[in-house]
């Protein structure tokens, strides 16, 4: 893994500089407790945003879908046509932020924008990344469900994109209202957002043709 | 409100035909639930994914932000450009599905996906959609807090955007997995996921200069 700081470009550069960080571990951390992805490609000078699960290893993260989608042959390119650029978002709620003007409403939030070009991987990797995307959601996972067998890594494109050109974005705290404002009578402080796992529960599938 | 269908295009025709869904009271019902827009947007042929809070009325979705930044001068278009097209998606996660195979692995989820071009709005529309932004996290509160005055509506670009070319996917239900793998000893169900509230934290703002 490497350490420090992530690429910064013009094209990540956060203009509310007190917010951006490019730190290399805080954008992992991220990427490691969100759990889907907002994955934006062009189409004929159109912008498409899609949500897809994702894992990532090191310093790369790992997208999976099925070849003939219109995002895979996008971010693949193939038949002479070049990689697409991609942009992948993660964002993480964590708070509503109520302030005493409605101007200063706001939300604390963590978010991570990576920038740059797939490459499709094959092989080991192509597996080890299949691995880490299961993993992701429910560490320890992989372990149990039956991994894939030659035909269905065949019918999934596994894709690699370097997370470098990349940049955090964090707001923390309760809300900054006017000095003008502070004496209103309006309640104002955070309400904490949290995404909770319910219990597990267990479904059968009864095989096709089962009596109801 | 217009009722019924969303404009189906081939842009926003669903490969998965049996995720998708073309209702425009579901697409609303999502919009209203989500607390947080993915924003795709084109600069120089790279796409772009911005998070955004953002507000509905009726068939109108309703961003905002200072207008200057990239998003908001590319959406807006201006000095002889013509606004950009705009993807505003919107994803509500509500499970992790754990099949017996890895490959079935899945995720239940509500998504949105809006595509079309902002105009800008100004005056009475204007501050009816930042009410409706403040009121879509939490409703009523634009009646507590003051209301923006003339300065701060003039540094706020207030863009809508028409919940008309969209669709719907929706993935619910247990995991599927190949019958071959029924048997195997791999616990399979799902883990419902929730967004959940905390208890409201009050914050007091120390005037500037007040002693620490």
């Amino acid at each position: 893994v490497t350490t420090g700081e992530l690429t910064q470009t013009p094209q990540t550069t956060v203009r509310r500089a007190e917010r951006a960080s490019y730190d290399r571990e805080l954008a992992h951390a991220i990427l490691d407790e969100g759990l889907v992805a907002h994955v934006g490609f062009v189409v004929d000078e159109r912008p498409f945003v899609i949500p897809m699960v994702y894992g990532r290893i090191d310093d790369t993260l790992y997208l999976h879908g099925a070849p003939g989608t219109r995002i895979l042959r996008t971010l693949t390119g193939g038949e002479g046509r070049r990689a697409a650029p991609v942009c992948v978002t993660v964002t993480l709620l964590d708070a509503l932020v109520l302030a005493k003007s409605q101007m200063h409403h706001s939300a604390n939030y963590r978010s991570v924008v990576v920038l740059g070009a797939v490459r499709r991987v094959r092989g080991e990797e192509a597996e080890r990344a299949l691995t880490a995307i299961v993993d992701h959601a429910l560490p320890g996972r992989s372990a149990q469900a039956r991994p894939p067998d030659a035909g269905e890594l065949r019918r999934t494109a596994v894709l690699a994109l370097p997370i470098d050109e990349a940049s955090v974005k964090v707001r923390t705290g309760g809300p900054v209202d006017d000095e003008a404002d502070l004496a209103l009578p309006v309640w104002a402080g955070i309400i904490p957002l949290t995404t909770v796992r319910g219990e597990q529960v267990e479904m059968v599938q009864a095989p096709e043709g089962f009596p109801a």
